[in-house]
């Protein structure tokens, strides 16, 4: 029936915490109001118990202090547990509510991208995983044995999604793992990550890309605010956090404001610097202050910051059509208007000393009729994480792989 | 605004076919209708057009040649083309009216299947394709450098799919890649392909997830019938191929009674030997005159010829809870009611010779209270392309992986 948790009855019958039961009761009306249970106006009469599944005695670790708020109880030496303890022993600590909640939610924004793109036309299409050449010049993939080759798993499925455009699909999408062999071991970075990606053609400028994306993030966290309010106060209740704060039509802002304003906070940085994470950090909270939002996009990248197949701005050389959107002051997406035309994009890649002969099919595909496209990849376990507001990915995801963790 | 195919007067003008022009015109209503487009009331009246893309002059394939049906126009000498070609080529291949419809239906498919399991309570999860251990003994795997240590690609999210359903999630589903290491150079196998996967926690019998999962099929078989009719017919130009038929409730057929079917066909088997390919075939075609179904489920397989993982039958050790669910006579779902109770799970996997220590996690799994539980994982390039009555499952997977082939 149902998990057993507090029943001080099945502990009196030997029945271990977390055993399986099924039950045949009376359900009684109760005269006062049960606080201690969800269900608070009946409760069982048993007649029959049965163990269908009896948990193991020792448990490694307790439902309770999962779910506990860092520091409280802390008075009374009540644990909380931490988060290797938490990830070795996953199938209890998903039984928590705030667990049950973060992953219920993360199903619900897989839904709320899929349902939105849909409605806009938009077709889902399924790119491989196994690849034959590392596309961005071979660093930080992993490599796999293929029969007597070897092969290596795909950082992104850009490349695909941009053949499905040059394919005449027009708008698609598609939801995935990604992999990145990178050593970075921080609370947002990881090996094996789901990739909500978006690629369009698009008629007169690379700005209905932008807004389609922004448009499909704001039916997401509307999605969320409306239908979801049960699981982001569980959550809450567990780790605190503001009600995430969005704008219609979404802010966008362009590089040059944004250094302008990192200026005027007494940073000091180069016009055409990258922004370094605590920069994009700062530049979050003063976004926040002065528009009252969590959610934005930055546009107008420098170009040299940017992969080689990024279209450059045709009215400034020194900038580009690309973007990243930011939750609560950390980046989610990274996008661009792409090179469409093969001439450009060798060009482009031999500026960045990049071997043609190794990225010749992707060029390739441009060679026989490409329409002016974007698009972007959305890391769906930091949507989750910024959005209800925790601090390590690892929190939503279900299983987390990172350099040190492969298990479960 | 649009490929361009037929339009002589581009020729004329110099622009090759396939370039991509945007075209500024009146619109205006014809007195006769156009045979050969397929806006027949009206014609575009230019004014001025501009090359936004130009296609090479030489492409590699010509897309009426690709949608030819075979032995159509051999007389007059025209040309089909080969897979191969198809394949290398895939970004042209893609845009026949017969790849766009193929595609577009496939997309219809995953989105028929999540609906459907969101509806009956079913939750998404996502599930690590980078797995330290090989679960079935490492038959079959394809292994990854993982930094100074290496690991495996999942060949199914099996694992975490039960271990999800043990952290008390009830009902989950999954849409994913799932990797199969196996030399087989098939119409039907290939190296990477898409799972729609379903685990579910029963109440009584293990039928219910049987009862899901078929329900969860007819779903989509209504679907593609009453939503995609257009994009069966372009295929069936192609292709053609009898309407796909299927029963309510769906037809479930007890092993035994197969095996009789078979040898009353004159098929010498015995009663606890697995299926044949050609057997599966012979199958499909008597239940097909005896029953008029192209979708049915095989029930009961004998208990010898399935993973260690599959309940046995209690009233017939034998053989299984465990089946089978076939399409057109192919198989297209795998699965069974799991063992959830770890002494016999450790039983189990002795009598098949498996190290236990390689598989202590999974085993693990089920000690802290496991419902009683099942499910099975679907080929989605099988389903389009026995659906559609096509012949070669390359021609359902936008980029098809098999040993021989890793590109595009």
């Amino acid at each position: 029936m149902s998990g057993v948790e507090d029943l001080t009855i099945l502990c009196f019958l030997g029945i271990t915490k977390e055993s399986i039961v099924d039950v045949e009761a009376m359900v009684r009306k109760v005269e006062q109001k049960i606080e201690s249970c969800s269900q608070q106006d009946v409760e069982l009469h048993i007649e029959r118990i049965f163990v269908i599944s009896q948990a193991e005695p020792r448990l490694p670790l307790q439902l309770e202090d999962a779910v506990r708020p860092d520091g409280e109880g802390e008075e009374e030496g009540r644990a909380t547990v931490n988060q290797d303890t938490r990830l070795d022993n996953r199938v209890i600590d998903l039984r928590t509510t705030t667990s049950q909640a973060i992953f219920r939610l993360q199903s619900g924004v897989c839904q709320l991208f899929r349902d939105t793109l849909t409605k806009k036309g938009f077709v889902e299409i399924q790119t491989p995983k196994i690849i034959s050449a590392a596309s961005e010049g071979g660093a930080n993939v992993f490599t796999v044995s293929y029969f007597k080759s070897s092969a290596y798993l795909a950082q992104s499925p850009q490349l695909y999604k941009q053949m499905c455009i040059c394919a005449d699909f027009d708008k698609v999408f598609c939801v995935g793992p990604v992999f990145r062999a990178e050593d970075s071991n921080t609370h947002r970075h990881l090996t094996e990550f789901v990739g909500l990606d978006i690629e369009m053609a698009f008629n007169y400028h690379y700005h209905e890309v932008i807004d389609s994306i922004t448009d499909t993030m704001v039916q997401i966290f509307k999605g969320l605010r409306d239908n979801f309010q049960t699981e982001i106060q569980t959550v809450n209740k567990q780790f605190p956090s503001e009600p995430f704060k969005f704008l219609e039509p979404t802010l966008r802002l362009e590089y040059t404001e944004a250094v302008a304003m990192l200026h005027e906070a007494g940073v000091e940085m180069g016009d055409e610097d990258d922004l370094s994470t605590p920069n994009e950090k700062l530049l979050g909270r003063l976004v926040k202050e002065k528009y009252d939002t969590d959610f934005y996009v930055l546009d107008k990248y420098p170009l040299a910051v940017r992969p080689f197949y990024t279209m450059p701005d045709p009215s400034n050389p020194k900038y580009s059509n690309s973007y990243d959107m930011f939750m609560r002051g950390e980046e989610i997406l990274s996008g661009a208007q792409r090179v469409h035309d093969a001439q450009l994009l060798s060009e482009r890649a031999q500026h960045h000393q990049i071997d043609l002969e190794k990225i010749k099919s992707y060029i390739d595909s441009f060679r026989f009729g490409a329409p002016p496209h974007g698009g972007g990849g959305i890391g769906l376990e930091r949507v989750c994480m910024l959005y209800l507001g925790l601090h390590n990915v690892r929190q939503t995801s279900m299983f987390p792989r990172d350099p040190k963790r492969l298990t479960p």
